[in-house]
């Protein structure tokens, strides 16, 4: 039988879905599992998108432009202007979900072999776009009991080498919640355009913050070379299932060879492009009222874990993660006697072990990932279990195993 | 500024799109352009799968899982079965038509550096997804004055190396219209097993054949390891805008490796793939009558074709599209011509040069592929409009230059 390559070996297995078996099983049992590790929204899309979809009366369904559905890509070239920032068509692709826009902008900017700086802990899927692609990402810590702050710049610089093609932000991060400061921005365009590299910027929860305002890297003009934006309507617009996202950037080079990739796939979904015009074009009321939604919810979280004896976190201002270091030995550990070992009322708890979050080997072990996706009031109970669950875990002796 | 990668500068541009701007001039002019070109069927998809789409009714717009939403990958068991294929639901993922099929495939079996054994001409898109991934494609040629025949044995067993990771068929071919006989079939699947390598077999437009029964390499026993089908929607429901294709393979490890990469990457659309449930579960009926239409088409191309004087083909036994030797020294040259220099009565005809449908340099020069989406009526009148622009091509000097 002939051998799978090496990348299809070594691809990592998302943190995020491998526990769904024993999720099921409980489930089996009769448990409710309130299910709090995936980004994956319970709020509906926009009013416009479900009737923008059914309004397509053409009889056939061709392939939509490579560069856009015409009416689609002037739809983000109006959400942009939004943000002051005035790109033309061209500078914007659409693409398969925020995940393709990520394969096709690393792809463009960086060879097998070629390296990116990434901020740990980040969205871990960025694991195996490195992986499918050939690049290697090297890890700069962030740390909560630091406040995921940036480090010194001579450490960031410290990890630069002739292969070094970018650096990767998420800016409202996924999973920690963080914003990114206007002026940490401009430290690391400065510190690419010294080094001739790419910032390659991951915006898709740009509008879910819980202060200031929205903030793009393309607002910065000295990143208008450098910077490439990926970009997703999944979490702003609710619709993840839309599988729409793009690539934006203000460099030529990097977007006349995106649009060559994107012409290799030929489209991006027709009905979907098209339901999307509407929110795009008058994004604000919507995006406004689930980011106070969502910071409702991360009230109630935070304020429950503040709670909880042990657990160190800080608070998200923005996307709608929060990274919670727990008092254990093994988050993973605690999250499998929370599926298999624990239920209260025949309630438990799925959240993320956070772990493969991380690069730097045994960093995130005893962090978990909890995603604001539940209502309040489920959010609340989810948190009591939670809370109950942690304190049954201790009473089980620390070297419980699965 | 930051340069971009090597495999970005290199990606090659799809031949079928970069004539677009001509014929937005030609259509700027008033010229009325037939275009054969694209595999862009005019066809509707099946009647169930607009009224599928419009039948969602949930509120919100989830993730998809990763292997397929239930009913849609039943779906694709329920529609291999009528192939006598036992594919069980883990041995298929649904992609983001059969371009992301392809790609996976290829980034599962092959690492940076290794190569795939591909029969020219081929569908150009390969070429791109060969630069995504970092694999090299080695041809070996086909040659319509030889009705694209399998060459030797000992002619393929020489191209392979210790890099070759597999061989990629497309059957029936884009863009020779070529099936392969079942012998032929038995022939890959020996050198295959000889070698301890792949097959990826593109299967998109099995049902579209004008003689015998749709095949599937998987049909042959012998295959059962090391083929990979990929597969696609988009031709056989004609519904190319929906983006939903698969991969099918009875090779566990293939298929474990894919659907991480699936995973990183999420999901596939929604909608489409509630959409294509019923098409999927009784494909029979409309692809029987597409396959039907697109036959009587080839004859109305392909008797045009044999009174024109000069030009070389053969009958295609399947697919859409036909590779015509012209007499002209540069196919490239002829198709600028008919876009720019030629109309007869305000009308003209794009067709698609074959240069990049080959590797090796040189091939395919004085060859273009037409796409029988037309229909019949307006199929006659473009190749008649062809033959005129052919014979006022010749009566141009040869040195005729755009």
């Amino acid at each position: 039988m002939p051998k799978i390559s090496r990348r299809g070996q070594n691809i990592f297995s998302s943190p995020i879905r491998k526990f769904l078996p024993l999720v099921l099983e409980a489930e089996k049992r009769g448990i409710k599992v309130f299910k709090i590790n995936v980004g994956d929204p319970d709020i509906a899309p926009p009013a416009s998108f479900f009737p923008a979809i059914r309004s397509y009366q053409k009889k056939i369904l061709p392939y939509a432009p490579s560069p856009g559905i015409k009416e689609h890509t002037a739809a983000w070239v109006k959400y942009y202007r939004g943000f002051g920032l005035k790109l033309k068509p061209a500078d914007i692709i659409p693409t398969m979900g925020g995940a393709e826009a990520i394969l096709l902008a690393i792809t463009a900017v960086a060879d097998p072999g070629d390296e990116f700086l990434i901020f740990e802990p980040f969205y871990a899927s960025y694991k195996g776009f490195a992986t499918m692609s050939g690049v290697k990402l090297t890890p700069v810590t962030l740390k909560v009991e630091n406040n995921f702050a940036l480090p010194p710049i001579k450490e960031i610089k410290s990890k630069i080498n002739r292969r070094t093609r970018g650096i990767i932000i998420i800016n409202p991060n996924n999973p920690t919640g963080m914003l990114w400061a206007k002026k940490d921005l401009a430290v690391l365009v400065k510190i690419a355009r010294e080094h001739n590299i790419f910032i390659i910027s991951d915006e898709t929860y740009r509008e879910i913050i819980f202060q200031g305002k929205p903030v793009s890297i393309l607002q910065l003009p000295r990143a208008k070379d450098c910077a490439i934006v990926v970009d997703s309507a999944s979490k702003r617009f609710s619709c993840p299932g839309a599988r729409i996202g793009c690539v934006a950037s203000y460099n030529k080079e990097a977007m006349r060879s995106i649009l060559k990739f994107a012409m290799t796939r030929l489209s991006v979904p027709t009905l979907e492009q098209i339901g999307l015009v509407p929110a795009l074009s008058n994004a604000g009321p919507y995006t406004k009222k689930i980011a106070a939604e969502y910071k409702k919810r991360r009230d109630v979280v935070l304020n429950a874990l503040k709670k909880m004896p042990g657990v160190v976190c800080r608070e998200p201002q923005g996307a709608f993660y929060i990274i919670a270091k727990l008092p254990v030995k093994n988050a993973e550990d605690f999250v499998k006697f929370m599926l298999t070992g624990f239920n209260y009322n025949k309630n438990t708890v799925m959240v993320t072990p956070a772990e493969d979050f991380y690069i730097t080997k045994g960093l995130g072990r005893d962090e978990v990932r909890i995603a604001f996706v539940l209502n309040i009031k489920e959010l609340k109970e989810a948190m009591e279990i939670l809370a109950k669950g942690l304190a049954a875990y201790h009473r089980k002796s620390d070297s419980y195993k699965f």
